[in-house]
Order: C-alpha cells, then structure tokens, then sequence
C-alpha cells in the first residue's frame, strides 16, 4: 500500500507515511521550522507566541488557568513565564481573589513587541496557506480539532464546518465510510 | 471570527484555533499521547518506533541514511540507536562498502518485538479514525503531505489525492479558492 509515498530516495518507510501520528509530526516540525525562521528576529518559539496571546486577550488570568487552557504541564509553565517576564515582557501581580496566585499581564514593551509580531504571523500563516489553499486550510483545521478535541463524525465522509469560511459548496453526502 | 472555537471555558485564545501551527502541534500532542498509552508496555516511543521501521524495511542502511529518512538529527540520531542497541533491539555492523561507516539491522529479539507492536499500532490508528472517518484520515493525510512536502496545489479547493482509498466519488471542481 501506498508505495509512491512509502519510499523516499529508494528508502521504503514502510506505513509510515499513511500513519496519522507520523505525518502529524513531519508536518508539525515543517510549520515550527517556518516559524522559528520568521520569528527568529524577535527571539520568540511557537509557545511563547501562544501564551502571549492568551495573556494578551485575557489580562489577570492566573497562572494556571494560562497554563491549562493551553495544556502546558505546570513546571514548564513556571520556566517559561520566568523567561517572559525577565525579558520584560509579562509581569505577575498578587492576584485580587486568592493572594496566594497570581495574576499575568503583558508589560507595555510586551504589548508592542505582539503588534510588531502580527505581520510575521501573517506571513506565515499565508505560506502554508499556499500549500494546500484556503479550503484546505479550512478542512485540515477542522480534521485537526476532531483529532485534537475528540468530537467529530464517527464513522462518516461528512466534515462538519466549525470553521468559518467553511464552504456550503461542500457536498453533504454521506457514504463511503469503510470500517 | 471562530467565537466559537476561539474560547475555552470562556478563556478567549484569540486567533490560535485558527492558525495551522497551533492547531498541529495540538493534534500531535493528542495523537502522541495516545501512543505513549498503548506503547508504554513495551517502552516505545514514537520516534523510536519509526526508527525500527525503517531498519526493519531497509537492512542494512547507514545510520546516515536513516537519520536522514526520517529527518532526525544526527546527534539526537546516535543517541536513539544507543538506547535501541542497549536494549538489544539493533546492531551496528560495518560497512562493506564503506568500512568507516555502520549499518543498521534489527535482532531477532528487535524483530520480534515489532511483530508484537503491529496490534497496538493498528488499535491506535483506529482509534484516530475513529475521531475523523476513513475519509476524513484520508484527507487529512493528503493535506498534512502537502504542508510537510511542501507540493500541492497552490491556490486551489482542490485536494490531489495521493493516498490510497482516496475517493473518487469527491467532487472534482474547483472553485471557492480565496486569495
């Protein structure tokens, strides 16, 4: 099965190719590769990016509400935010409820260095958009949730479209779900 | 945009849901997890199980020649073969055409061991079908080839369908392409 894509350079990778966990992780490094590229001159990697974001729309959240809705384990958490915050761009401040968490906000300097992040993510963003086009984007992000959140068609062809931009012209149809 | 999926209980993760790269690393941090589950009786992970794969396909092969396969680095790739051949399940054996390098073969104990993984494998993977249908992984698996290979089309709804089973019975129009 699949011989085309089972070799590479005369290597045979045997099932590989055709195994979900295996090309998830190919493409996942290409993506993070691209990104440290782009993000290089701001000294910044994908999980950082992420839990700027989330401090930026959500300013005050403790620490571990970041952390979990991330699902980043608890002591890398601690590193990471260390680094942030000596870098000058989070600060932690005695949260109001419960004095004994705290509270994540971006700094000003953090604020602009996401400002100036936004066209770099632009731009990476489009490039893998350039790979598969808009509508594969769209699909490969909803097959990506129904793998990541576990909800999904069982055993249909049907995709439903949390997405949006999701296209109606998608045929509907069910069928040839094999088992 | 995404409103939906842009929050988690009622944490506002702003554009991440919606970024490829976010979306992949979550997916695999999933998939994985669920490997090291069903893999964890007999201490495997997945990059170690890859790394079998291919020695089992291509006896013989240079360290070289795997590493490069399977894009693993050189220095993390010596280490991994020092845990597999701890374990007794590769050997290093010279070259005969190049007597400064080694080539890999499993053990009969390295063998045998990988017939034991194929059940566990082929749970894992239905499970992971069980999330998307068979034609959803079949898609999937096209879209995340086209990200990692970086062939595919350019600007197109259209999915070449490199993979077996690919179904015929997709539309074949284009069309609703953005840009």
């Amino acid at each position: 099965m699949g011989r085309r894509m089972g070799r590479k350079n005369d290597i045979d990778l045997g099932p590989l190719p055709e195994l979900i966990g295996y090309v998830l992780r190919r493409a996942q490094l290409v993506v993070f590769q691209d990104f440290f590229g782009a993000f290089a001159p701001f000294d910044i990697r994908p999980a950082q990016f992420s839990v700027l974001t989330v401090i930026e729309r959500n300013p005050g959240l403790t620490q571990s509400q970041v952390a979990e809705a991330l699902g980043i384990k608890r002591t890398n958490f601690v590193g990471m935010l260390d680094t942030l915050e000596t870098r000058g761009l989070t600060e932690r401040r005695q949260a109001v409820r419960d004095k004994r968490s705290y509270a994540l906000y971006l700094t000003a300097e953090g604020a602009a260095l996401m400002r100036k992040l936004k066209p770099a993510l632009k731009a990476q963003e489009s490039r893998m958009v350039g790979k598969v086009g808009e509508d594969g984007r769209d699909r490969l992000i909803a097959l990506l949730h129904e793998i990541a959140d576990g909800h999904g068609p069982r055993n249909g062809a049907r995709i439903k479209g949390p997405v949006k931009n999701w296209k109606a012209s998608r045929s509907p149809r069910a069928g040839s779900a094999e088992t």
